[in-house]
């Protein structure tokens, strides 16, 4: 395939992702369904990647109150909707302008930048934050533009993280979590990807997920200054993305930001490592994916990188329904407001929810030979391991297929579910796994359980 | 200001606007204001960008409705809504998975790309249009992304879209529109900046806007075959963007796409030239700025560029409100739907607004000394021309100023009122310019008149 004069050189080295093709293989599947050719199963269910609404999950009502008495003002002048969120939506629309069909600033609506450093300085217990640090972005997806000699520390099993660098010029270099102690990342791991990395590029940043997701990891507070430790030493950037930051699941389980740890840590490290975090609306309680509202917030960078990213964001513009669901969910409702209850009430039946899919999801794999999985704390997935047996590899090889690969396409194909592949999250050939996401209701884990189950067993039955 | 290593060379590259300067200069007198500090007026008046919901314009009920229910679906199962908005809300959420939380496809919604499809082949008169070729995108702001030593030629006066060229990797060389008849556009100007194009880069496109904005110049069809013929000598892409082909205002004034030109062109041009067009939910009537959401149509493409921009599109994700927006914008409501009669007198009411508020723009020009202005036949823009005196313009060298920088500032400054300098949308140093949105109510537009004449007698008189 030849180049198009159109397209930058950098776009080719994008990989393409397997779940692509399962995803047109369950369009095609839903076409069949349609015209009426028969099937063991009515419908798809695609848990290949966290999107929670379309697996059941409810959205946070309130917010969505909010939004569409903001699209739709004539809901803020009447009493369908409860006082609160009239009230909460009549500040918002002044704030952008009177209308959500106003150009945002370059920086944001006026009021985010302010909301995000408030709720960053809540959260990290007084640490300051200013909102002059904080970027708002499209969600998570949003990375910055690097130079095309650079390279990036970015761990394995990791989402597509390392697509987005490279279209901006730089190299993922891969760093490999610890599958057998519940994805924990060594720093002699980090040691040995940042040698690799300095032949092939100039590497400037350590990329970290806490929560981690796909793996369910959440890091201890020695763990992160471990790291810190490293980065001050090998002179990287640090990048955390830390989008599952609400969605604790092991008892006890806390969340901390690096910024705390940073700030607690005192000097040489708080004054000198450049902290870059993001955080969205798409992931956690709110799980609006389809909004696109994040930030990012720097530390110890210099005032420099500010006006050019300012410059960077300008040219895209940024949605503003985003930026609304964003600032709902970083000012959420308190004591005494009129929904309050029936916020708290849809938090805890999120949470129990997720606490009960999982427990489900143990008990079932428990059960099955050939599969495990690592302790899940946190995160919207889990990554469980498949024990592939040897015929199953032979015959996905001779099928010039990647032996997950082959599981997945078998799996939609007999059961309608769909799930990713190990192999799209960059784990190389040898260890085999699936990622699912947990965050759905109880009714669709149930039935992603079942036909995971069935399929599995007649699997290993079929090629042991 | 030394170059973070952060942040890709060509961001550096991107050049500033002047208007930044006088929205920060806005923002600070607003601010003055809310503390009490005394001005000849109540507040700013921002028409430096078409904005339209921010001065005055209302959004449409309907799209603004359905999009609410789609938010939060509990107002489609009530009698809060008309029936045909109910039933629209009703589908999309369908087409969407449930909710507007939902990821959206890297094609766009399912929906999308037929329905961008069939719009077009409607809208060209049976000009056949191709899913396939069509690409959803953020608006128009949208640029594909070019190789480093590639040229796009770009007219001028326009918009920001030379800054995404730049962080692209692309040069915007300019060719400049004839400000002495109502900025029409030459081949020979074409040529002469090919020429000077390939002195420095490879030029592989040419950019138009037709409509044109700020110009407000509607191309006709004579105008348009020569430059396909031109692109074709020539062997260029043409880019062509049609975002404001709902905003005609000039008697008789109609709009033809590049696409039904070229094709009733025939061969050799309709087989060969390589045509993407642009339009979003942005502009024209819908004016849905902070929604977000395009579409970009390939002609005459190879298969692989198609393949390349999924890949590219898939690594940001599309917001799914403004594809909400443009939805409802491709599938306008048909007589006999009870929304229709509302929907049609919203359409006439911004017709009627933007004629009157042309009209009584050259009535306020056509008194002053020092300004003209081109007829102005459609988009959102006015693009008057100042005569400076030699003394204006001799005091903002002086202060280092560009004298229309200079203009604009002190209008802000004394009047409350801001527009764009011409030299943000590259005119050089020596004709002078401003642009300013003309999308507003007719109550927002006698301000603005107002605020301009007072303004402008009182300067001839102080620089004379």
């Amino acid at each position: 395939m030849s180049q198009h004069r159109l397209v930058n050189p950098l776009v080719r080295n994008i990989r393409a992702l397997k779940r692509g093709a399962l995803v047109r293989q369950a369009v095609r599947i839903e076409e069949e369904i349609k015209q009426g050719m028969k099937k063991p199963y009515n419908e798809v269910i695609d848990v290949s990647r966290d999107n929670p609404h379309a697996t059941g999950m409810k959205p946070m009502s309130f917010s969505r109150q909010v939004i569409a008495s903001c699209i739709y003002p004539e809901l803020i002048d009447s009493d369908k909707m409860p006082l609160d969120v009239r009230e909460r939506a009549k500040t918002l629309l002044e704030c952008i302008g009177g209308s959500v069909g106003c150009y945002s600033d370059t920086i944001g609506i006026p009021i985010m930048r302010d909301s995000v450093s408030d709720f960053l300085t809540r959260r990290d217990e007084g640490v300051p934050s200013a909102s002059g640090n904080i970027f708002i972005t499209h969600g998570s997806d949003h990375v910055p533009t690097l130079m095309q000699d650079s390279g990036v520390l970015t761990p394995v099993p990791s989402q597509d993280f390392g697509n987005a660098l490279v279209a901006s010029g730089a190299t993922a270099v891969p760093y490999y979590l610890d599958g057998q102690q519940g994805w924990r990342l060594h720093t002699e791991e980090l040691q040995r990807a940042l040698r690799s990395a300095r032949e092939v590029c100039d590497p400037i940043a350590l990329y970290v997920i806490n929560p981690g997701d796909p793996t369910g990891h959440v890091q201890s507070r020695e763990s992160m200054e471990e790291i810190i430790r490293f980065v001050y030493e090998e002179k990287l950037l640090l990048f955390a993305n830390e989008d599952h930051q609400d969605i604790l699941i092991g008892e006890g389980c806390m969340f901390i930001s690096y910024k705390k740890v940073l700030a607690e840590m005192g000097s040489p490290f708080s004054d000198a490592v450049e902290l870059a975090s993001i955080h969205s609306a798409s992931k956690g309680f709110m799980g609006e994916g389809g909004l696109h509202g994040g930030y990012l917030e720097l530390v110890n960078f210099d005032p420099s990188v500010q006006i050019e990213f300012d410059r960077l964001i300008s040219l895209l513009g940024l949605p503003i329904i985003g930026q609304l669901a964003l600032e709902v969910m970083l000012n959420p409702l308190q004591p005494g407001e009129p929904s309050y209850e029936q916020y708290q009430e849809e938090i805890q039946h999120i949470r129990e929810t997720l606490v009960h899919n999982v427990t489900r999801a143990f008990e079932v794999l428990d059960s099955l030979p050939g599969i495990s999985c690592e302790p899940i704390n946190g995160g919207a997935s889990m990554f469980p391991r498949l024990h592939l047996p040897h015929i199953a590899i032979h015959q996905a090889k001779e099928e010039e297929k990647l032996p997950d690969f082959f599981y997945c396409s078998r799996l939609l194909e007999q059961t309608g579910l769909c799930v990713c592949p190990g192999s799209d999250l960059g784990l190389p050939e040898g260890t085999y796994h699936i990622r699912l996401c947990i965050m759905t209701s109880v009714d669709t884990m149930e039935e992603v359980l079942r036909r995971l189950g069935k399929f599995h067993k007649q699997f290993m039955k079929d090629f042991s």
